[in-house]
């Protein structure tokens, strides 16, 4: 039997590109969305069909309240998502401690259902900026699981969290999904993407993701409002 | 202006007596409670009612899926809560990730609303043997506190997870809460509560509370079905 794991997906390009790694690397694949109160919450429909398509061992979805905690532009209604801008700081995206929780429900529900791998599609190059994509973070965070769990404790077990994209840009990336198969005219991106899950072409997400498919030399398939 | 504080806030026994520790130090208390998907969700009414008694500034209370996930005897309803039993490995009791996931959810409230504290209530004498209440956990997770957030890298900010009764016994958490004025009798710290928050006087924590009044020398104020 395949080793199981559990990928933090979104339906975006990252998460998907992570997905078909894990998959590429005989991984039994769970697949864990959050519908944590972000505006974009339609990617959550793409991340369904694609989970679909991948044939995933079991996809969940759950629902989160950090919409209720607000204090960043994915989710909080008294803040717009602005168009990109260069900047040195970190952005207004920034979904305070999003990671942490996202990582913490991987972890409950790997420990219940025996994975011992968690992937998530972060990467450090084309990034926005975020603290909660830096590899001394994952460090950090493997040490707690490590210390949090009964099978870390009792068992001497350890949870690797593995970060596949971290060192890649976005091109690279993109090679690398089309490589193993990948059609990326079926994730979703966006921050402020519309019902029908068309993108906005000006948000950081937007614009990274643009500059990725110019970068690499391959026709962009994201459907744009 | 006092300084703010996050105590995490069950309503029972422990969360009651360390609220009372955060409030005599001087903070700010910001009570943070969970419906996790316990079957005890009765604690919330006396998390509620002494929230309001202790005139916090603002209690809030998060809905999380943890049932979803199981894997425990206090969320999963194919495993009952057994009585006390005397035993040296980690009992069923223990949910997944409980303590990390609760601990980002104050995180991300933390960051948002400027509070740089964070209580909890957990103590390392008489706890039922959770990895994810030790003192080397709790400085795993401050690490990480640091190392996700904007406040930490961006600022230089430290997060301090404190944990007021973590070398006291129940018995001596019992006489600091006295000599702070808590009512005891609202508190409640059973695993099978009924819907009048009545306890079972059987449970690891009912035995562990008994105890802890006995040992001090206390009548116990709990009201038994």
């Amino acid at each position: 039997m395949n080793k199981k794991a559990i990928i933090l997906f979104s339906g975006g390009l990252d998460s998907t590109t992570c997905l078909a790694m894990a998959k590429a690397h005989g991984y039994a694949c769970y697949a864990m969305s959050f519908a944590y109160g972000q505006k974009h919450e339609v990617e959550i429909e793409r991340a369904k069909k694609i989970a679909v398509d991948y044939g995933v061992m079991e996809h969940r979805i759950f629902i989160l309240p950090l919409g209720e905690i607000g204090g960043s532009s994915l989710t909080d209604k008294k803040i717009n998502v602005k168009d990109y801008q260069e900047q040195t700081s970190i952005p207004d995206t920034y979904v305070p401690a999003r990671n942490t929780i996202f990582l913490s429900f991987a972890l409950a529900w790997a420990e219940v259902m025996g994975a011992r791998d968690i992937f998530i599609g972060v990467n450090h190059v084309d990034y926005s900026g975020y603290p909660d994509c830096r590899p001394d973070y994952f460090q950090a965070f493997e040490k707690v699981a490590k210390l949090a769990t009964k099978a870390g404790v009792e068992q001497d077990q350890h949870f690797t969290i593995h970060t596949p994209l971290i060192q890649m840009n976005k091109a690279e990336i993109i090679r690398e999904g089309l490589r193993l198969g990948v059609d990326y005219g079926q994730t979703l991106s966006c921050y402020r993407a519309d019902h029908q899950g068309r993108a906005c072409g000006k948000c950081d997400s937007c614009i990274f993701r643009k500059k990725g498919f110019a970068d690499a030399g391959v026709e962009d398939p994201t459907r744009y409002f």
